[in-house]
């Protein structure tokens, strides 16, 4: 197991299952005050993610020093450096990491995990400031731009979000909302985006004002990937919440000024095989539109919750069994069944939000990565969902409206009716529709290929037989995230990169209308009309 | 704060408000194995239930090594020792500890605790055995037995539960339940007992068969305190519930066969403050006659959890901000309203099974302990409930029936209308009373004096104004816990003692009709009729 050549082809799962030796007994690698210190931000920032902060494992496998000791720190090196076939990126080769930091890592991970400290409401308190008092915020727009076609761009290293308007494609300002913005959300009526920072910080941009405002801000956590806003008639624009990576919780707060109001923790035991988990993630959320609830896909233990808002003194929470590691997903075309990836199952799970119940789960292919999902009418199956793959070049379309009139295209529901290779491999994050396109809109983000990463592809969803039209968007960085404007006739897609780009495609011809330049790592970008109405 | 002087008026609350200095860097003393091992069993068979596994505290204080260490060896044996007014007994005078034993423990929470081992479903099944299967119990009693009025008798040293006929007042058998068993429940039919023992294992008892039979026991934690069945329509005898301290977890199990079935933590975040707690331990449970639905007490984050066991697979909770530390509680007479005691808040909590929401607190006295309470009809102010209290010789009386058509006697809802001083003093832990009875019973069991623990208080509850008659039940032990026949004209009371005693009275004359003696530590007794219909 010496070298740096080891076959890039064996995953690192594969590696973990060997038995552990007498190596496993060893002292772990020392490290300096210094060291330790940059190695907890790299992980933080590279390998929590998959890998957990208490490297229990998820997406990625576990990294507790039982298995890392017995690998060293040599065979350590060459994964972190080279990656897997597993779908563990090539931090060194892909230039995210030097050879020095990989080093430093296969150490760090030979040591014990330390669990981050826990974060109370008094904690969280501190954090929160409002900017702008509500009293003192416009109670209409104070300009008259088209503000549901706005855009908000994440500048991930940049620590910020731009707006742009949609219609004039001008930029409205830059927002200064901290470190590696994860998403955007729009509150129910629109007028407010809300964004979560990978650091836990929540900020709330307010559309209406002259120029777009910063008027509140809160952290909930040290870790966080997901924030919605309560939707359901009579809370538009009441509260939000966050969810947690770690401390593993999700916290209410107030949808008008970010107070935060209720913690709840989401440890426990998982669905299957009833073990407990010191660290049970929150993932994506979605607004249920039934009913005052929000559905957290709790990726760890594999549970759906429907965490009801209507009561917080006296909160109600349903807690579906479903799939690990639950990641991302979104709604059916009609809002009322949500279906989120299990990808270390290969699984797509549905759940129905009107009856609070699990309804099925099913394979679709290596890893789904359906992002929130897209909806469309095949011609031969009627209402369909698709997911793209992370693990294979594959697109698996299932019918989705089980209530459908026509009975043929009813029995479709949550079975795979299409599954289609994708030439340009591997590695895909998002999809996306539009109910007035004919366009479906893939990236391959992930794909170890320029060819493929700097590329989109377009299938014509009228046509599903034919095969997708494919092009390069740029000649560096990768290319990430499709967007629809409210029209639904533009594509907004961001090439993620240190020099980084968003390019707005006509969705009709393809063609591309504008450019914007230089921005720093644009990672994800939301139109107002389209994230409030949760239209995909 | 030197020697074995020190005034035992003085809280260990008190003294551990004491500002920390230069002794909390010391080390903490060492112990051998051997003792390690001691302080352990003794920890979790003397000190956990009031001070927490983790040494948090609820009951009694906070036992953490930073406020300990500055307390020193010598003052917390003396604490350990002697006791103090704020309801820590005296365990080396009262005669539970040795002197060593006492120095021992005095030095082993100087450490750091020690978390004890998380429990799988996995670990469960092991631990589960059906010892007679479903199939090969007979279908209707085997004797002519009266076997609604059986009495469980707990004999918590001997590991064992004794059922007595409460016709004929016969022996019908011991049954090796195990260590410590903490109490008895009925499944709704009445013809199983199910055994809790502080050491985590259930058992249950079949009372139809010839003479009665453990059929089944399961393992579901490492400390434990609760057992409930399914009582609703349509659930009877169908699941149970245990409630466990550690794990802090609760453990869904067949009624039918202790299958284990479902695992759910209750770790997560006080109601009040917030902050994640650890181990937020199950106490009392009862059984919704409203919906199928379990109602927990999380003393720690002082919450009652509404658990509904009609859809195991997507379980709903509702987790109702209510008070800490929430112990024990009951019904009101209608079986309505759920009433626990959050006993270091001086505070009795309301809540409404039929809406699932709270509806007040309010306080009653030093440290309410009511056990399950009791329920009857004031001459002046309609039907009340009651408690006693561990802190204080008191009674207290509220109204509670809200929709009373009497609107005086409604207005009195959740109101102290009456507070009755009790001349045996503080110490109580059990109160009860039977709908076909006009007295109410009170015990003494942990007041220091024996002339007070010793005997009993019957009060005239017809007439309330009238001082209690008290008498003495026995020379030795401690008198605890009351239990009517299912006629409600016969009191059973224990002698807690090494050489322990069941005496029991006629209700109306109050005169000893028969006693059972040398009973190894009998702490708790349980009618059949009166635990399956929930009658106080």
């Amino acid at each position: 197991m010496k070298g740096k050549k080891l076959a890039l082809g064996v995953s690192l799962m594969a590696l973990l299952a060997f038995p552990v030796s007498q190596a496993a007994a060893q002292e772990a690698p020392k490290l300096t005050e210094d060291e330790w210190k940059a190695a907890k931000r790299i992980y933080f920032d590279r390998c929590a993610g998959c890998h957990g902060t208490l490297r229990k494992g998820a997406t990625g496998p576990t990294l507790l020093p039982k298995r890392t000791k017995e690998l060293g720190t040599e065979a350590l090196e060459v994964f972190i450096s080279e990656g897997t076939a597993g779908g563990m990126p090539a931090f060194v080769s892909g230039g995210m990491l030097s050879a020095q930091e990989a080093n430093l890592m296969a150490r760090f991970i030979q040591n014990d995990p330390v669990a981050p400290p826990e974060i109370s409401l008094a904690d969280i308190n501190e954090t929160w400031k409002v900017i702008v008092p509500v009293d003192k915020r416009p109670s209409k727009p104070e300009h008259s731009r088209n503000w549901q076609n706005f855009f908000g761009v994440v500048l991930r290293d940049a620590g910020k979000v731009v707006i742009y308007d949609g219609d004039t494609k001008e930029n409205l300002g830059e927002l200064p909302t901290g470190f590696a913005v994860h998403i955007l959300r729009s509150s129910a009526s629109g007028r407010y985006f809300y964004s979560i920072g990978r650091d836990g910080k929540a900020t709330m941009i307010d559309l209406w004002s002259k120029t777009p405002t910063m008027v509140a801000e809160v952290k909930t956590c040290s870790e966080a990937r997901s924030i919605e806003t309560s939707k359901f008639h009579g809370y538009e624009d009441k509260l939000a919440i966050v969810g947690c990576y770690w401390p593993p919780h999700f916290v209410v707060i107030d949808g008008q000024t970010l107070e935060p109001k209720k913690i709840v923790s989401t440890r426990g035991y998982t669905y299957d095989t009833n073990e407990y988990h010191p660290e049970p993630r929150v993932a994506a959320i979605v607004p249920s539109h039934y009913s005052p609830e929000w559905v957290l896909n709790i990726k760890e233990t594999g549970f759906i919750w429907l965490v009801d808002y209507s009561n917080l003194r006296d909160m109600k929470i349903k807690m579906i069994e479903a799939e690990r590691f639950l990641h991302d997903g979104g709604w059916d075309a009609k809002k009322r069944y949500f279906m989120p990836a299990a990808n270390m199952k290969d699984t797509m799970v549905v759940i129905d939000t009107k009856t609070g119940k699990f309804v099925t789960k099913f394979k679709t292919g290596t890893k789904p990565h359906p992002g929130r999902g897209a909806n469309w009418n095949d011609p031969k199956y009627g209402p369909v969902s698709g997911t793209v793959h992370l693990g294979e070049g594959r697109l698996a379309v299932w019918g989705s409206d089980p209530e459908n009139k026509n009975k043929e295209f009813a029995k479709n529901a949550w079975k795979v009716v299409r599954s289609i290779e994708l030439k340009k491999g591997s590695g895909s994050l998002f999809m996306k529709t539009h109910p007035k396109s004919k366009n479906l809109w893939l990236d391959f983000t992930l794909n170890p290929e320029p060819s493929s990463h700097r590329s989109l592809c377009v299938m014509d969803i009228t046509k599903p037989e034919e095969e997708a039209k494919c092009f390069d968007v740029a000649d560096h960085g990768r290319v990430v995230h499709m967007e629809y404007n409210k029209n639904g006739d533009e594509v907004w897609v961001a090439v993620w990169d240190k020099a980084g780009e968003i390019v707005v495609f006509d969705d009709k011809t393809l063609k591309e209308k504008t450019r914007f330049k230089n921005l720093v790592t644009p990672t994800g970008h939301f139109n107002v009309y389209n994230t409030m109405k949760d239209v995909y």
